[in-house]
């Protein structure tokens, strides 16, 4: 059962350390397949090294496991939720990376500085508002996914495929679960990038629209003419 | 005797530098057999590379030599007045990491930030007081141990594996030498991020109680629930 | 056709990895034959490690495809302009190396602050003005080369083997594709020495005058006496 | 002729590239005999991957070459006059390592701030006076050697084993070129630790006397008790 969606999230899970995303097991990637509407995500606290194909875990929306011996991620009703709120969407990863997660603990959104966060993020990657107590002591782990879904009400998770959680830590998304990972270490770069210039330039502005809207649009869409398709 | 001690201990010391932990030898990790009150350290300045099970060094709770050939590591007597005074411990590392080691340099508390520090550190990890000249020119790798437990007077060291000695580094701890480890590595990327947020916010502050709570006891205690346990 | 050539750009490129100047395609390098006039540079969005010889793209000076199945990189018109306005070079090298980005992000040029930069980069690093909105919306990658030759009018490119693109990222070059990828590395570094004095000396300012003439003729022009030759 | 102490040499050298220490051939060291008063050194511009014993300078104390055929390092004269100076010590090593090059291009000595700098480095490790225009222009690497000389008028050379020299890089030394090398993987060390306590605390002041003494003393002289002699 979903035999190239599981290897698709076992190689994107693998990828992690070798991005040097995580530390210890601070991390998970998932995929779904929209016809089935099934879920295959990383199991909890299993090691990226011993991580084999039959240690995923198939649940459905609703987070009932359909295939699996092992309990999947704790963060698996975040997953859920996003992948409910955002069609577009095919893999969501987690991580705890390092940039990202600094800001994130600072409750600062990271404003476009740059082409090299153009070309992937179609303005500021946003923080969500801090969680209130009733939702960190209620369903913690969905509330997470909704808080997220709040700060995406004006915006396009196509065209902004990541996000900070106040406090806490990055999620990204993708098409798929190559691509959500792919996301998550431009994030992580961008993060580092974006750091580093606000320590040069302190009153530094996020950039012009119209440079965004070149990068940005040079990769994506109708109007692409970037790589060979 | 104690094989399974020693061998443990080695691993643990061969772990400081694949974690990137150490430069040269400046690190060690020692880990208790509780019944028979014997301690397995790291013998002093022998590299890594070079380090066997037979080079370990068994000492008993007063220090006296009991197997080994070659001296203790210089550190001994600190690890000695922590496992006297931390019952609930079974391994201890120490090392100059060098994000935590900066904190400690700069004579700061790292202060819980966010659900990485939360997931591991129930609060801040403290950061001793200055010592005293009478300590320093004493048994000075016994005060060192004897200003941690003062600083723990107050906290439960189970629950907060670590702690920055004032002007020198960290010493972490946990169940065993592995677990001590894995402490010592959660320690220096806590203080790696806890870093990067305060020159993104530097008016940041400690993390809201409730999600400290939810993250701690999510991965600690009766009510854990994440991994596979 | 050029085959000592395509191997400098097909070595030149895998460099870039290598010297962890790149994350994922974030980076081409191309060389010119000045007697036929022809540039080879590596294709778009094809990933290092797939990269061969038969990949790279031939073009002319007008950016007509001479030879090679695959679009060339994106950034072609760039390089094509500065290897018509400056005859000196016969490589190019384009990243987003994090450092170097930071301060192009910033929008700040490297002073020369030492002898590292010396002994590479005749004065400071700069960076290019803001480019107007016709220009984005224009030629933008014609364009970009044109903002570098202007900020080049009073400058020799054969004596300042680099710039920093104001919110975007650095072109380095060199007398061939090697030496254009070796002044890339340099710049990284350079940025991230600069980075660093600025964090320890606010107020640093340019090295002596006379420092840097005897750092940068130590090793160019007729008096250099570093190396064998 | 010196085969050992080539083969040390040899040794260090190629552990620059090893420690992160360089760049390129951004670095250097040597070793002296000093019954027969001859120096080994590393040949100019030779990379590191490709250095062999056969390549290595011996020169006398007046910088004229007794063996080897290629030309010694340009930084020579600057070894000379330290041999010259400092009969304590047996080998020296220039690198432009980044974090101790920070220090240098900002003019700021590196304060005693914890136990990892008071380990090996007994005070600050100091940073030159700027060169006069003279200097610079005449005997200019033997006058770096000579302005470190009188940065040394007041310091022991044996227990301070390294220095800054002002908008350049650092040198380190010790008793052999091993030991050298030893001493300038921990200044880079030190730097690093350094840079980021100033900022986390602007205001840290050098460590307490009685600290430094204990620390140094613990691993140095006649009453050290670190290691296995």
């Amino acid at each position: 059962m979903l035999k190239k969606l599981k290897q698709a999230v076992l190689e994107a899970n693998l990828d992690l350390p070798k991005y040097r995303l995580v530390t210890f097991t601070w991390g998970n990637v998932s995929g779904i397949d929209r016809e089935k509407n099934l879920v295959v995500i990383k199991p909890s606290g299993v090691p990226y090294e011993e991580l084999k194909l039959e240690d995923l875990v198939v649940v459905d929306l609703e987070g009932n496991i359909v295939e699996g011996k092992l309990k999947p991620s704790s963060d698996t009703p975040t997953h859920l939720a996003l992948y409910k709120a955002f069609p577009s969407i095919g893999g969501i990863v987690h991580t705890h990376s390092p940039w990202a997660t600094s800001w994130a603990q600072a409750g600062r959104a990271i404003p476009a500085l740059g082409t090299t966060h153009a070309d992937y993020f179609y303005g500021e990657v946003p923080c969500t508002r801090l969680m209130t107590e009733a939702e960190i002591k209620g369903a913690y782990e969905l509330e997470t996914g909704n808080v997220i879904i709040e700060t995406f009400k004006e915006l396009n998770p196509a065209q902004v495929p990541g996000v900070l959680v106040n406090c806490h830590a990055p999620f990204s998304w993708g098409v798929d679960p190559h691509n959500a990972l792919h996301n998550a270490v431009v994030l992580e770069e961008v993060a580092k990038i974006a750091y580093r210039t606000f320590a040069l330039q302190p009153t530094v502005e996020a950039m012009d629209q119209t440079l965004l809207d070149r990068h940005f649009l040079r990769k994506h869409g109708a109007t692409a003419y970037y790589g060979q398709n």
